[in-house]
């Protein structure tokens, strides 16, 4: 979804290929014999690889529109101080958010509940960064924007599991991802709310855990 | 490490803090709030956090000397490209290598060796990717080689404990490793390896599992 979104903030033609990683093609495994993962951006032939790697390629490749990170050329002599911070909160949303996020649907009763509270409570670090801006970014979309967006898709399914709303905790952020998903390079990319809850009822069963 | 190598790459004068993590200081919380780790780079009195992210910092604002990841400005169409593959080699190193190498102290009888495989195999991948190049950044080194290098103060208590010899499974990255030494920047950072065998047999005396 973050390459989708960055290559479609840029404005950017490209062929995008599903992979069914239960009998991943010889192309995926010829482009990232290392990690066998997804996604992976191929230009020029050869491959990029890992989410956040790829959108700093696209953005540095074409660097003269829609900027993600604070943008070259030098000196100016705040780019790298914000691209530092962009670069921490990327991996603030990579490591903690995400990771917690994923833990909650293979866990249940007090483990979930202490996994959820955790998310909650990194959503909330995030919306104090995100202050009365309204991207990541400041005024436009940025690298954090586009690395944090893609698990609004998700909330959905955190709100029916756990019957709860995200709005009473951090309304600013949901506002936010609200905002985001006006774009159409986001709109396009996430997936339909009800379907990944489908998804992780499904998982759920497969796991044994409901 | 990663932080005093680079700035010493890059011949800047920097003040160096060590920290008591049983006991953080003020300046530490004060800082990096969020993660409350090491390493922070204060610079201009704003904190820049997470190794990866601090070298990249250091090379986007001392852009002029000993770059480290291919450098700027544009237009160079192979720069993303290459910053993109050194990025991919860092984060390899740091989440596969790292963590296999760390798992190891923490682990013992079939479970230490498997990990102890598993960590083997990740240097042999490296060496791969090093081929016939003297650094990991070409002639120079650069922020793959920065990224990796602490670990060989490592190679000694793995040798002793596991009673062989990492020059018989990947001998050129050993003679990388020493290559790598015969800059200051390098072998002033690096702990004496002696003393990491000690800080291991303690480590395991604690965790009760020698």
């Amino acid at each position: 979804m973050r390459v989708r979104i960055a290559l479609r903030e840029k404005g950017i033609k490209f062929e995008y290929k599903e992979e069914d990683l239960t009998n991943k093609s010889d192309l995926l495994l010829k482009m990232n014999p290392i990690h066998k993962k997804i996604p992976v951006l191929i230009h020029n032939g050869k491959p990029v690889r890992e989410s956040g790697i790829i959108v700093q390629y696209v953005d540095e490749v074409w660097h003269d529109k829609a900027p993600l990170l604070p943008s070259e050329p030098y000196p100016r002599a705040q780019d790298p101080y914000l691209k530092g911070q962009a670069r921490f909160w990327a991996d603030f949303v990579d490591r903690k958010v995400f990771d917690a996020g994923r833990k909650v649907w293979v866990t249940k009763g007090e483990e979930q509940k202490s996994l959820m509270e955790e998310f909650i409570g990194h959503l909330k670090t995030l919306e104090a960064e995100l202050g009365d801006e309204p991207y990541f970014g400041g005024e436009k979309m940025g690298y954090v924007d586009v690395t944090m967006v893609p698990i609004y898709s998700w909330f959905h399914a955190y709100e029916v599991s756990g019957n709860f709303s995200f709005e009473s905790h951090c309304p600013k952020l949901v506002a936010w991802a609200k905002r985001c998903m006006q774009h159409d390079s986001v709109s396009k990319a996430l997936p339909d709310p009800e379907k990944v809850y489908e998804y992780v009822l499904q998982l759920r069963k497969r796991l044994g855990i409901e």
